[in-house]
């Protein structure tokens, strides 16, 4: 958020503005990280495939509660209505469905205890501070801010589709059942996407707030990116970091 | 939460405890208001009524809000499911329901703009310091206090079993339809009652803990209370503070 913006220069057109953001995942969306190129051209070790996976529920987990921060600072009734459906999507419902669960089947696919992972005891402590920083810049930064980080989601279903693709292709853990969370994502990111990217266009209307509303979203491409760094650097390149998962180690769901 | 325990003192057996809980009910819950009282016989003029409602809203609308801080920091995603029931049942879904929409059905049936009340634009200032306090609590106080707060539930049947006799009794503008608000409050709060004190009998079990979460019930009477007597001094004594709502007022729903 720190990017120099002279608060008199014209606003951009609504198209350049949403070219902008687009150009964001362009740029710097996970796709183009090497970690995904491994995973979905079978390069992956089922180890380096149970590191991401333990990492990602971290992520996966934290994300209804960066989508309440927003609702928490939401004087919308009508706004706050439509973004808890992320919410539904990723917790589901008292007894069963939501993406949380989906993510536990493919843990189970994978050879990994489903109450280990959710118990988030092997997450590398990297991983915690990248999520959290995220659910810290939706609750304390500008609203408009706050949804344009979220549209890392337009980028998203071309990386869900590949994925599907690359496990299916490449694995034998891959089947219908633990791929499920993301071709439920493949229906569900576009829905929110519409929404939010129609919002963020017609509420950012001057270049500080546009600007604003880019760097949000390159934030949180910097929040998917850290992620992937920090897992090739402790899982490919093998310097796991004290505290996290190793790889073999016995699964203990209970914390210390 | 100022109050000084001593660390070594002897838990609470879990029946002291709820007695204690139920205790902050009988000393402090807003029943005993004055306000109430002339509400509920049929003593307030219909000006003193509007003013609650619309102060009223302020609490109402900023419920979920408050709900929704209590998960953006709820890392256990079956405590999550299970609360956000409160969001739902308070914001409804997109197109219709919930508790926020009939509050404006009952500000429509006492003669006022249901936009200007939903705009917030008539609220007095210290209203809604207080309702912000409670948002602020929820979010940063420890989580049983965080849920504590919310016992005052625990209370509401019996008011609104009494709110509901004496407006119907009363008032020319209470139906069925302007009270729906406090008739479906009847069945929507002991369900989350007896969740939520289940949760705090079972999870603070050391005196600190207890005592906190006393504290935090009695922060929330404190909440109820402090409304009450901001409406009372501006729309009973008539020292309507300046930027609230005056009596007669033209209602101008679009903010300044």
């Amino acid at each position: 958020m720190n990017s120099i913006v002279n608060h008199n220069e014209l606003p951009l057109s609504r198209a350049e503005f949403e070219a902008r953001l687009r150009q964001v995942g362009v740029e710097r969306y996970h796709d183009k990280h090497r970690f995904h190129d491994r995973l979905h051209s079978g390069g992956c070790t089922m180890d380096e495939v149970q590191a991401w996976v333990i990492n990602r529920w971290q992520y996966q987990c934290s994300i209804p509660m960066k989508d309440a921060a927003f609702l928490s600072r939401c004087h919308d009734p009508d706004l706050r209505r439509v973004w808890r459906s992320r919410i539904e999507d990723h917790d589901g419902g008292v007894e069963d469905g939501g993406g949380i669960r989906r993510w536990l089947r493919l843990a189970e696919g994978v050879g990994l205890d489903p109450a280990y992972v959710a118990s988030g005891r092997g997450v590398m402590p990297a991983t915690r501070f990248i999520v959290d920083a995220y659910i810290r810049f939706v609750r304390d930064e500008p609203p408009v801010a706050a949804m344009a980080s979220s549209l890392t989601e337009m980028f998203a279903p071309a990386i869900h589709t590949r994925r599907i693709d690359g496990l299916l292709e490449h694995y034998d853990f891959a089947d219908r059942e633990t791929i499920a969370y993301f071709r439920h994502r493949l229906t569900e990111a576009p829905k929110d996407v519409r929404f939010t990217l129609d919002w963020v266009l017609n509420h950012a209307v001057t270049r500080p707030d546009q600007e604003a509303a880019i760097a949000a979203l390159t934030f949180k491409t910097d929040v998917l990116w850290a992620q992937l760094d920090a897992l090739w650097s402790a899982y490919v390149d093998g310097n796991v970091p004290p505290g996290a998962w190793k790889p073999g180690e016995a699964q203990l769901a209970a914390r210390p």
